[in-house]
């Protein structure tokens, strides 16, 4: 089938799509345009570079076998045409035609097209503060910025830097220059905390206090100003309460579909400017086909369109439309919203809603939390993973999944078996109790915190216990003055009784005691437990209940999350 | 609810049934009786306290916060009455009664009950070969056992120790005794391969291949046929081939369901002996539960009744169970197999069935292997991961996933990610290449192994490239002079060219040349090509079907496969 193919953009789903149909249908003539000179790099891999993970810029454009994707690369190994530094300026629908430029020679030529495929992908939003367009200040996007960032850390040439946005590009760079480079890094993030959208503000006070650690600066809630330069070079960012003197400014807050060739074209995009496609990835027109990071996909969980900007949905869709040019059926049903990222002693991971997303999504949600070892616990090398499960209230439907821990494989690898289910079945509550996973001593426990944290849900949702999280906890503990909790301390006698010491309304009864000195513990509250982990205070708290003591709340993941959270009392 | 629950069995499903029945109800009166003397231990913790790692052996007894779970535990702690050492010896089900006997005292008791849970757990299967009763022969489900052998290794005893099975607790015990003690280890295993039933032949050669690197034997195909002794210890284990001299022999063949009990009193088992429950796991006595390793289970792959003795299968069917003496209505609807076993330099991991076990039970299964990083090939800490993914070649349908690779949490996260899938949905391949795990370069790649080995399955099943395994591969290759297959080494040039130099057979045509130099291929066949993972191969066979070559094979995982299984040209 000698087809004419037509592709603009040559990053991540252009190229998957171009050779994916080349090989089906060898016969397709297929063309790459792209208004770059640099196609076919791994973007998600610049913070990397940047740090120095990645040594070369070539190993971003390089196949696994060492072979770097340039045009050459594409006309002979894959048959398939590449013309970079070339725009795409308009679509003539009716004729199959696109006008496209040369920007060397600025010479305009209209190509035709069979099919025609848009895989614009998105540019960073970059907010139109003044001081935005001065030296040093960029986004990490494209691989000349990588490369004059790396440089200028190599050099010396930068002792602080501010990066305005706490998401996974964000922080992802905080942690190549602040941990490789050892440059003081700012992070200034509008919301009220890191990882705003993806994060429970529980389990993003851990990724503050993981950078916090580290000395990075963290300002959240803040927004930025003002740029200002001295020699055209940036020498400060002012917010609203600071100014931070640095030698360079990273956006990385955000990104916007690129979809004006396909709106001026008159195909349909979302309110949100992404455009528009079917689950064959088609757009309103058929001819015309459209993935990665400039379309809006149905997000699973809600059935309502979403944006999903990552390499590796770019890649599978790059699939499924590959096939699907040359002549095939396959389909792209949606996203869940998988997602990781590693910062300094911790990794990060979810899918699916947060409690607050589902929320705002109109589902009546509610979430929990555990700290469990990763592994069994009587296992040498093991450690403490924190695991929030998000469900729906009235149906015990999982809505979402997120955690933190040192094992990013191992945390990987509960959010992922929780990921697929959420992809392809609807689960519940108790469906996630009985998820089985692969056991054995060295790799999880055998009541595993996946399935653990769907217990404590479930218990949760029974009435059987109130759950706070441990910041909340602290909130209370340093208003204790005023509202005359009383705090329980159930862990060891040991441990609870150091801070006892230290601090007079803590109080030390240990769980193995509570039944015999529960005379001690007010009849009507209220009571605040807290233990290690958050399980010996629960079976405190049933205890407590047979004694007709019930205005009691229990801390989620105890002390450990509070660690975490760098918070105590 | 004052009812009476009486429990046999203390060691994993016992007491998690006992708690949680006694946590939703606490007016009942929970009693587990158990024949020995240690109760509520980590039984899959044994290979790790042989080997050290776990130092104490109350550390298999001990909750994570370091409380010994011994009947006094349970008392106080769990308000749970425990009788050790106590027998039962029938049930009269007319009358709601257990008839037990005290071990010590020898008096026998008849215990009333409302409902009973038989957590009776499965005995090691000992072939009754001559000897096996000798000293230094034993099976490692106790924990007195256990505390032998790790003295015995102490103490320099063993010198020489043999394992007879090759399955988990075979090879984890091998592993203890090789690696931590420097024992030499013998592997006996009946099966052609080691892992039988779990792994497919070409995974587990690199299962034999990671013992046999650290001075391990394996004799698969073999039986032991008889143990010789000396004063009644034992100095000689002897197969149809061999005599192999030991001061150990561990038997690590398999559990036969303890189910006399339920037999006795009526109770519907299968015909392997293991009883039956419904989904509440209720036996045919609506009065009688029963759960863990005595069990029979539905396999949710074959709908077919099965049996899977793992600590985690206990404890959840262990809440379930509790959920339901407590007056609740849980359900435990079956399992898909997941496992996973450390070996020495790789692991292994599965969940649902391999081709072979597929096979048996009537799909018309295929499998494809693939070899690829487990992250971003650019990341700096990486390792190959192999991955074996069965399915229908009828509909489609996912049937199992096994897997090896250096990085055990890795490769859990992608068998998990499945087998989660395989137990609420019935996925097909596709559902499987769109698969969306979590993505960022240091935990996955952007098109991910777990994806591309449903993408590898989708091309076979079209009939885009005929696979064989990298041991089929080799041993066309040791018949090449009779089978005048042309073989081709589709590795950038300096690889190939290596083994050229050595081998006048081997014909090093890089993928790059292949197209230019096809006229050097014959154009009838047979052709088997092979690269470093089976990628650039893939790419090859697709070049030589554009010039009418056809009768083309392509080794799936490629030299890296080879590599893991000891193999080379």
């Amino acid at each position: 089938m000698r087809e004419n193919i037509l592709i603009v953009g040559g990053v991540a789903l252009g190229p998957k799509a171009a050779c994916r149909c080349k090989r089906l249908n060898h016969d397709a003539e297929v063309t790459i345009i792209d208004e770059n000179h640099h196609i076919s790099y791994g973007g998600c891999g610049i913070p990397y570079y940047v740090s120095g993970e990645v040594n070369n810029l070539d190993d971003l454009r390089a196949t696994p076998y060492h072979t770097i994707r340039d045009p050459e690369f594409f006309r002979s190994m894959k048959g398939v045409t590449v013309r970079t530094r070339t725009r795409a300026i308009s679509i003539d629908r009716a004729a199959k035609k696109l006008l496209v430029k040369d920007l060397g020679s600025g010479r305009e030529e209209n190509l035709p097209y069979d099919n025609l495929l848009l895989a614009t992908g998105a540019r960073p939003r970059i907010p139109p503060v003044e001081g935005h367009d001065l030296e040093g200040v960029l986004a990490l996007t494209k691989l000349e910025a990588a490369e004059a960032v790396r440089m200028a850390c190599q050099n010396g040439a930068v002792n602080s830097a501010v990066i305005v946005g706490g998401s996974f590009i964000g922080l992802e760079t905080a942690v190549a220059l602040a941990d490789m480079w050892g440059i003081k890094v700012s992070v200034v993030e509008m919301a009220n905390q890191l990882l705003p959208g993806v994060l429970s503000p529980d389990l993003a006070r851990m990724a503050l206090h993981d950078c916090v650690k580290r000395n990075v600066d963290v300002f959240t809630g803040e927004k930025i100003e003002r740029i200002t330069g001295k020699d055209n070079a940036v020498r400060n960012v002012l917010t609203e309460q600071r100014e931070i003197p640095c030698e360079l400014v990273i956006f990385a807050t955000g990104f916007i579909p690129n979809s004006d060739l396909a709106k001026s074209a008159g195909l349909e995009v979302t309110s949100f400017g992404a455009v528009l496609v079917d689950e064959y990835m088609r757009t309103s027109d058929k001819s015309i086909y459209a993935g990665g990071d400039c379309v809006s996909i149905k997000n699973i969980i809600t059935g309502k369109p979403g944006h999903l900007p990552l390499g590796s949905m770019a890649n599978r869709q790059g699939r499924v439309i590959g096939t699907n040019l040359a002549g095939g059926s396959a389909v792209f049903s949606g996203y869940v919203g998988s997602w990781a990222v590693k910062l300094f002693d911790l990794s990060f991971c979810g899918a699916g809603l947060t409690v607050e997303n589902a929320r705002k999504e109109g589902f009546d949600a509610v979430s929990v939390s555990v700290e469990q070892l990763d592994r069994a616990h009587f296992y040498p090398e093991k450690s403490m993973m924190s695991l929030t499960l998000v469900a729906d209230k009235g149906d015990g439907r999982v809505l979402g999944i997120q955690g933190a821990g040192p094992a990013g494989d191992a945390l990987k690898a509960r959010i992922d078996a929780v990921a697929g289910v959420l992809q392809y079945a609807r689960p519940t509550i108790g469906d996630i109790s009985n998820l089985e996973i692969s056991y054995s001593p060295p790799f999880a426990s055998a009541m595993d915190i996946v399935n653990v944290v769907a217990n404590v849900a479930e218990n949760m949702l029974a009435g059987r216990f109130q759950p706070i999280t441990a910041e909340a906890f602290m909130e209370l503990w340093a208003a204790r003055a005023k509202n005359g909790v009383f705090f329980i301390d159930a862990r060891p006698t040991v441990a609870g009784k150091t801070v006892e010491a230290e601090q007079p309304d803590w109080h030390a009864i240990p769980l193995e005691e509570i039944d015999a000195r529960v005379a001690e513990v007010p009849r009507d509250g209220p009571v605040a437990l807290i233990c290690n982990t958050g399980l010996r205070s629960y079976d405190s708290v049933l205890i407590l209940a047979r004694h007709g003591i019930v205005n009691v709340v229990n801390v989620m993941g105890g002390m450990q999350a509070a660690l975490k959270m760098g918070l105590q009392p």
